[in-house]
């Protein structure tokens, strides 16, 4: 063991490789750090040397999306944090941020530090959480409150679906965004349009249709899209920045685009399966196989999605690549047999997330390096207030590092996979661009030959800070000026520029 | 009286102007119809001859947006059937529709009767309804059955704003189209998204804003585009005509366009004060000059909206132009005067209506006379199953012709409206072109030089057939599509057409 | 022979379509006029019925888009004004208007001679002609002026492709559409950039390709947008209607779209080809099923762009369809054999144009019949000054007729069509929808049980006014705003409302 | 002199703002180089210390398009190397790259020297040259392998405008791009349609239009569009970097943004005057006024100009600002007081530029501090491969550091500015933020309270390598896709990847 977990690490003849700049460089590591980055290193004898010869030297991916104790129905993935996070390595993802998800009634607090336990005892990467809310009542303020300023939370999502449940009222979306505003967290969003699911379902039911077929049918692409748009509206209102998770279809992705355009503070992010299949699955004539595309937003019928949603992706228009990781096996999935609104939803994907990436955008030409470093690491670190500790290969940085070979190339199956799922949605799929070495806090964890070599448990909880200057800067900036008092109001005194004054900054025809 | 109101009338000389051609042709009218056009007419000697020497012979005016006796807090508008109607005819206008305006807890059949009583005994013109739905339960179902099938009624508005009032839900609004959808009606909506318009005026009226300013502020226009994309993504999904009324920003205009792109059976009505003023008098230090802009959605501060209506209007995009006439004056619109939300709402627009397009669109090239014809007339016509009887000069037609000077000039003042309000929100404003003579069921109403001979009562109510050709056609096949029984599934059966086929036949990217 | 070409024609039972209005009504013909329209005619005794039982009475189609004596090195199209107008019968078109396209050197009147003699002599339907100009010197205004005042022709068409040959400049644009503008002619536009394609067929030829598919990668779609793009500034410049031939791309109508929402005076004219086909074709191993498809601008290879089109003819922003025949044989096409770019340009269609719009567009609910018979005949009827004696059933027109079935079911192949050409490159596919007679200078020449029954030269040559009043009118007010003399400059003394008054009118943000 | 240009500082108490990232750190110098970065940093004690107490430490400006030496008609700028580059460091610029500017005929590489010589003699901070190709010839080749692969210049700017001068044909075009696509640099346009500026001169002048209101109105803002739609399309074909000098207009930023999303690698640059101000002052009643305004292409009539260009900045639709300070005199402006088209063109802005992005942008909260260091440092010095030597404040990069106040108010007056102009078209216009010290080669430069203290001739000519990595990255990729040998075409043996590869890689609906 000792070797490999010697805490002294050369990296040796590599193109090291950030978001901004590729150059040939060595790096040292040493106590989970950082320590040097540049050519002719001074470095101790006692050191192991990892010789690249002209790979890449990337920053260790981060994963914002990832399910690993989602409780459906009473049970749970089959992908916990230990058996998540080791995927999670071998795909080059270092770091994750997982869905703490209380079920209404929950005391979020309960909640987030069941999660953590877990997490604390077998996840082998950093990680951090999400705290998704189920309900939303004044003294939701409070546990909201604690978890940003002591318990290292900025992030939190609601729910715009699943009606009767999680779903809230456009009046309760616009109290959390305040709320959350105020503390200075990000406000991520499911965004379905759950009133009109709900009428879809019934619909879809009633024409005898209970298969997976009916999960599409009845969460078509506009409500989606719909969903965005609106989320994108309250965000403008209350000012605050919004970050969309599972950006599944073009449409959804456009408007996200069109609203950054007029100066919204959003955040897009598709998925691996966004970005590596489509909906035409649901249709397969073997259920287990349809089923195991079940999650919302669906995927798009649309085969054309994937490209697009790397267009964006290449020009900064999207911004996070996610995998939405959450493993249901068969038989969890065959709780729905008789009814497709029973199926627990998920797809897996937090090992596939960065490969497909390359093999889609970066070896076709789409997007550049640099870039794929900022869509699978840095740009998360930056909007969740990771950067520059993670997300970055610079002297001071944590050790969380990836040898990637932008010409393996690997078929994708569930039989060599991490997951215990005895499927994959992508199986069969060839993929160009994976990682041979991934160092995680300075120690090497997989090497292409050895395969894995974790500790359960080693990953770190990792706090993050409220008001990202990412994402809260221009809020800031914003709130300052339609709240300065030389622009006050006086009744009946002419222009009133509070508000408006904020409208025209982000109005699509400002003035 | 006799010669005015001789039945017998020839129009000769006139360019008579249809929406699709413009041609020098002499008109015959006897017995309220239209009975030759054409050169050299065979007419009875006893017959009043208009001679009108190259001036333009159009259809009559419809304006299919009237409130003559929309109630707010026990007070009734000022102009109602006679004047309004009136006021209709000196600007070109021959038929109206108004919209019956129940409250909450109101029979609906009851306020129409009420409705069609009151205009029975007091309009000057041809008239329909609209009926506005207050509320949704199963009861309404009934009652919308009788008032399509028994009373002539073809559109019915809903309301996505006025919380805790007219406000309905995504679902509701879901069940009120399914419903309209199967009568074959016409859904007309009031698009605003009521929660946040709720949050808004808390916190404006929370800074101490009172004035009509805070009208706006809490207004802000990107809830109008919001609500207009949750229509017609509401629309698209129940498969029914959806009818947007008062379309006031270029963001919601903009949104109707881009989905009419798309195939979804969506019309769009910008109104007399969208197309001619904008949202800056809210500002005015004279309270009661900025209350007579208070309407919903309000006027946009952006002085290049109505531009960018009219280019709409000309290329298509948008349908209809209506006038929003609600008639509040200042002593009514003065129950607001320590509160903004309480200010009675609507504009005046019904006389100025066909002048400031006529002036806005045609005299500056960007519209021709016969498209003109179309936005002014022949749509709404179409739409809403009034075509060819009303909206065009043809054999068979009604006569209600309107002889149109596209010279004239005219300065807008209070002080020589027929309404009977003390103030015009276009006051000052210069319009070229207008109406010498209006001729209304064959007799000739006004004259420039002589004014109105009007006589009370003498407007007819016009029933309207259900399932409008021109809004219907394509719902009818998309239906027929998507449930023919040879695209019926079968579950495990492979793709299943059902929904999907439709998604694609008026998807982005519909394959 | 007597009965069937008997003047007297009842048509009876069927539902009259126009774009307009369609309603239960019977037509009366006589004289190859429309000489009443409605329930319970009174009509002459010896009269020929035709019981039409619901079926649709449409107008007959126009294609404004054929090419049937349009030489390519020698050789002539195997379908000449007889078999092409025979195909043109067959399939509900009942004029056509034919490009003359003269050499570089030719004279203009000389050509238009040529053709109306050929046409004369064998065209069994009425047409016109467009004459294309193959080169601009001051010397051709002479004849154009000669063509537009004496010979009945309004529309030219100009080559933006075809380097050393037909293309002109920039300049040179901008010269020709300033003097077909102050004629009063609309200006058609082949729009690809020559210089680009001049290259990249070099490019393509030096890569060892010289088959078919050289033909498509040689003009990418982008060279369509872009000289979309570029017609239609020079078109907004001159103010003057610019009508783009042969939309082949969404790329290309989507920029049509643009500009018309900005207020350009644009049409669109998609055809068979692309509106039911795409440029998969191109790669076939069968060289002769390959060079088939080779027409420029080529077919797209993405398989979405007939939906696409289809959705802009059925919401307006494309007017016209055409079908672009010119029907070089397979021998023919083989003079490219070595040599992609030597293969005669041509596709057929001028048969299957009506069909392929109802079965993509209206069997599928994207558009309803109405404006089904606006993009195949009326439109054209009024761009270029037909209407209404052409593309509508009303009183006084032509008797150009065609009694449409909506459920009929076609299989297209080579076999059964009218053209000589030995294959169709629509061959095997199903068409719903087509004509069961068709009626011309109301004589009945096409019954589906009987085939053709025509008369060769029987066609009439159609004379054309300038300035038609659809593409004319906002042109001519446009200019007048522009010149007044009370908005004249003068030198440093404020605004210059010349030609900026114009861009406002139709400006993206005009104000 | 000594302390001024001591070589060790210590920058102390600052807030450190990199493109990615701000942090409270401390910043030492040596050598002109930054040589630490961070918190309680060791040096020696004869240091000079700035305490800059909080105020923001950004990497210095740099002005990627400046005329110094740009001759017209036999005259020269007023603002030569000397005074151009005082103004720039005034402003917070530490470097620029200014234009080589030959006329037809002249020798690429003499007048490379020239510039060189000039600017090495009298430039005052760090510079490079872009040249421009006054014509197109085999021979020009030669020249240009020679400066890219000897004298350090990877940007050559081409005109689509002034016909008959520098104005180069579409084949042309391709011909230059291929040229430089194959020496790794990057294209650089000046995109307006030449053409079309030539036939509005025409006939402007012909309305007895002199004054330098002509000049807007022969160059409307469509031919800025065009250009750059087509500039952009030969890109594509070419497969090369476009980068498009001076974006003035809303249309042509909508443009590229466009393109980018399409994944066209393209580059947007407005600049200080389109930033900051519009083309009304083109009709002021003061001639000198008016032509103090006169460039190409012309500033927009269109007010929200600015906003627009400032929210694609903001966004990173649009990447590097630039000033396109050309300097001219109003005696030398006056060499067109008969004839617009005379009027040297050029306006002033090198010394505002960064002012006013911090001003507009930045204080009105579209953009972030971090944004505005990339739109005006350090994406120019990524795209034209200075990066990270410049651009960055970072261990190892030249200490070109600017300290700047943010709540500095400054009104801009021709009174106190560097530029020898007797006017500045900013005159009175007040602007927050700015420099209150430059550094500059690890000197101060400039403080606040004492003025510019520069040395003429100290600024070094930095040459850049070609195939910049950010530009270049993706066109290396897709060149390498498209000519994949195992991709290549047999005639006749189906699809043909070669170009369409590209074509679905890049395209709109990319399969």
């Amino acid at each position: 063991l000792a070797p490999l977990f010697l805490s002294r690490l050369l990296i040796k003849g590599g193109r090291v490789v950030n978001d901004d700049l590729s150059q040939y460089a060595d790096v040292y590591v040493e106590d989970g750090l950082i320590k040097q980055v540049g050519d002719n290193l001074e470095v101790p004898d006692d050191v192991r040397v990892l010789e690249v010869n002209g790979s890449l030297v990337i920053p260790g991916g981060i994963d914002v999306n990832t399910c690993l104790m989602k409780p459906h129905l009473g049970c749970s993935p089959v992908d916990d944090f230990y058996l998540g996070s080791r995927a999670a390595l071998a795909g080059g993802t270092t770091m994750i941020i997982d869905h703490v998800t209380p079920q209404p009634g929950d005391s979020l607090l309960e909640a987030f530090e069941l999660w953590q336990e877990s997490a604390d005892r077998k996840c082998c990467c950093d990680y951090s959480l999400h705290v998704d809310l189920p309900h939303w009542h004044p003294g939701v303020k409070d546990e909201l409150e604690v978890l940003v300023q002591e318990k290292g939370i900025n992030s939190f999502q609601v729910y715009m679906s699943y009606k009767d449940s999680f779903q809230m009222t456009d009046s309760q979306l616009y109290e959390v965004f305040s709320s959350l505003k105020e503390l200075g967290a990000v406000v991520m969003l499911h965004a379905e349009n759950g009133d009109l699911i709900a009428q879809e379902q019934r619909k879809v039911l009633s024409l005898g249709i209970t298969g997976p077929e009916g999960h599409p049918l009845s969460h078509p692409e506009e409500l989606e899209a719909e969903a965005v748009f609106r989320a994108i509206t309250i965000g403008n209102r209350v000012n605050c920045p919004v970050y969309i998770t599972k950006v599944m279809s073009k449409t959804a992705a456009d408007t996200i685009t069109q609203a950054r355009r007029r100066g919204s503070v959003v955040f897009g992010e598709p998925i691996t399966a966004s970005l590596a299949t489509d909906g035409s699955h649901y249709w397969s004539k073997n259920w287990a196989k349809a089923a195991a595309y079940v999650t919302s937003p669906p995927l798009s019928p649309d085969p054309t999605t994937p490209e697009h949603l790397h267009d964006l992706l290449a020009c900064g228009d999207l911004q996070v690549v996610g995998s939405a990781h959450c493993a249901y096996s068969t038989s969890q999935k065959a709780i729905g047999k008789d009814d497709f609104t029973l199926i627990p939803e998920g797809t897996n994907g937090i090992e596939e997330r960065m490969g497909f990436v390359w093999d889609k955008a970066v070896a076709t030409g789409k997007m550049d390096a640099n870039q794929f470093v900022a869509v699978t690491s840095t740009n998360a670190a930056k909007i969740f207030n990771l950067y520059p500790r993670k997300g970055r290969i610079a002297v001071g940085s944590d050790a969380d590092i990836v040898i990637w070979d932008p010409d393996r190339t690997k078929t994708i199956t569930s039989k060599l996979q991490q997951s215990a799922l005895e499927y994959n949605i992508f199986e069969g799929m060839v993929c160009r661009g994976g990682p041979v070495v991934v160092v995680t806090q300075g120690r090497v964890v997989y090497e292409e030959r050895e395969g894995l070599r974790v500790q359960q448990g080693s990953g770190r909880f990792i706090p993050r800070q409220a008001f990202p200057d990412y994402a809260y800067q221009r809020i800031t900036t914003r709130s300052k000026v339609t709240t300065d008092p030389t622009m006050q109001h006086k009744p009946g005194s002419g222009p009133t520029p509070i508000r408006t004054c904020f409208d025209d900054t982000v109005g699509k025809n400002g003035r």
